[in-house]
């Protein structure tokens, strides 16, 4: 038997659990490392370089954990610092964007396509540019709102409630507005409340975890096999560089289930390998 | 002439300016050093331990900074760091919590008060154990409730927004429930949504930043004298550990004004001076 696949996943904090959540159930024979860097959580709302910095640190802890894989589960990171993390990992990169990009192209009938995410992902206008470079300028409208709110209340696990409702509608008008019949759910966040979105706009929704799981499994040569595993017995290794009292419940919130008590990390000691 | 008094002011992020706010208001002619650590920001859902550490950074680079006094214009930090912050300083150190506590319970006539913050703020008792010391346990009643989402809404400056009003009255319910006459605004968040709050709350509100100012004019033995300096004139160094694309509009929610670029600064290499 020949060892077993590793793959380092890392978030800015806990969002990226819902994109572990894929990974864990379409490839639950994979050894996981998860990072969450819940210390300086969030990161849709700081600068690219501060974001890139951060990311660097996450790739040079989990290049040193000698990982055969990166899984970039964070869209601001994607969108802004992937660049600096493939630079760094020396490994396969996969990030959030590009795969949502060709599910979404492929699944849009109208080509109208909305991207909602985080300020910093938004600004980076990465969806964008993926989004034209696969489908064409000429056949392509792409419709992008950042959501900041949103981030807030998934964690708050106000997932229903009629402001949150209020809340989508009012960020979504943009998109409707522009009649797009598809939205990328930019942040790992967003997934939860894809059940308010879809009350509020008759769209299809894209979770770029699921559609970057699935570029793994293509990387990695995997058939679509029943798998041998449950999610829940895959081994994942935690980590993260701050538990706040709530750390568990959230954690539930985007894993659906509970973890055990993860291992704490200082990333702020971590410096980056330099890329040269 | 005696040299100018020199008073550091730090917080999480921005919304301390609501506190400087005051403070350039009251004491125009002192000279400021602000500190925004927008790199890590928020602090409210993070651990005590985290907090600690942080508070100590910017408690250790104001202390470089030779300052005569420290202004904790964070309430999570002054709720859950003040001593790590006291020990550090060499000089006075002023924080959210007492002056506020005091303020409540001579303005409250029932003495049912309740008190409204972040996470950290609520789940460290630092407004509940005030306001007991100072009036008595038999004679007091405090109602607590975390409001994180109110954070995110007054950074995005939703301040009248019918679902910022929504989620105030599911805030607010436990503590009208319990006929509170006076509420702490205890996140320097909180002022921005002053008449939001005014408008589901009957009760009178109180902002720990203006409280804390009168504390400091007291403590620097000043009279109520008109200032000779305007409020934008006064002379402040701000220092932040990121400057994100919206810094200059939510700064100008917060202070009223804009400021001009601050400072960079790294308080993640800063190693915080023993307390001992």
């Amino acid at each position: 038997m020949s060892a077993p696949i590793r793959i380092g996943v890392f978030d800015s904090g806990v969002g990226g659990l819902s994109v572990l959540r894929h990974l864990i159930t379409e490839l639950p024979h994979v050894q996981y490392i998860y990072v969450g860097d819940t210390a300086r959580v969030p990161y849709g709302n700081k600068s690219v370089a501060t974001i890139a910095h951060y990311a660097a640190q996450s790739a040079t802890f989990l290049r040193s954990k000698g990982v055969d894989m990166i899984v970039v589960a964070c869209n601001t990171v994607s969108a802004a610092a992937l660049d600096i993390v493939e630079a760094i990992a020396e490994v396969p990169v996969v990030g959030m964007i590009q795969p949502a990009a060709r599910a979404a192209l492929e699944r849009s009938p109208s080509k109208r396509i909305g991207v909602i995410g985080t300020r910093a992902t938004i600004e980076s206008d990465a969806y964008a540019l993926a989004l034209y470079a696969h489908g064409g300028t000429e056949n392509v409208t792409v419709v992008q709102h950042a959501c900041p709110l949103l981030v807030a209340l998934a964690e708050e696990g106000w997932l229903a409630h009629p402001a949150t409702l209020a809340i989508i509608e009012e960020y979504l008008r943009p998109l409707l507005d522009q009649a797009v019949d598809t939205i990328i759910l930019g942040c790992t966040h967003f997934p939860l409340l894809a059940e308010a979105i879809e009350q509020v706009a008759p769209v299809a929704l894209i979770d770029p975890g699921y559609w970057a799981t699935r570029h793994v499994k293509r990387l990695l040569g995997e058939q679509s096999l029943p798998q041998q595993r449950s999610p829940r017995t895959a081994r994942v290794e935690y980590y993260v560089t701050d538990v706040p009292t709530n750390f568990a419940a959230v954690a539930r919130q985007f894993l659906g289930f509970e973890i055990g008590q993860p291992h704490r990390l200082s990333l702020e000691e971590i410096v980056p390998i330099s890329a040269e």
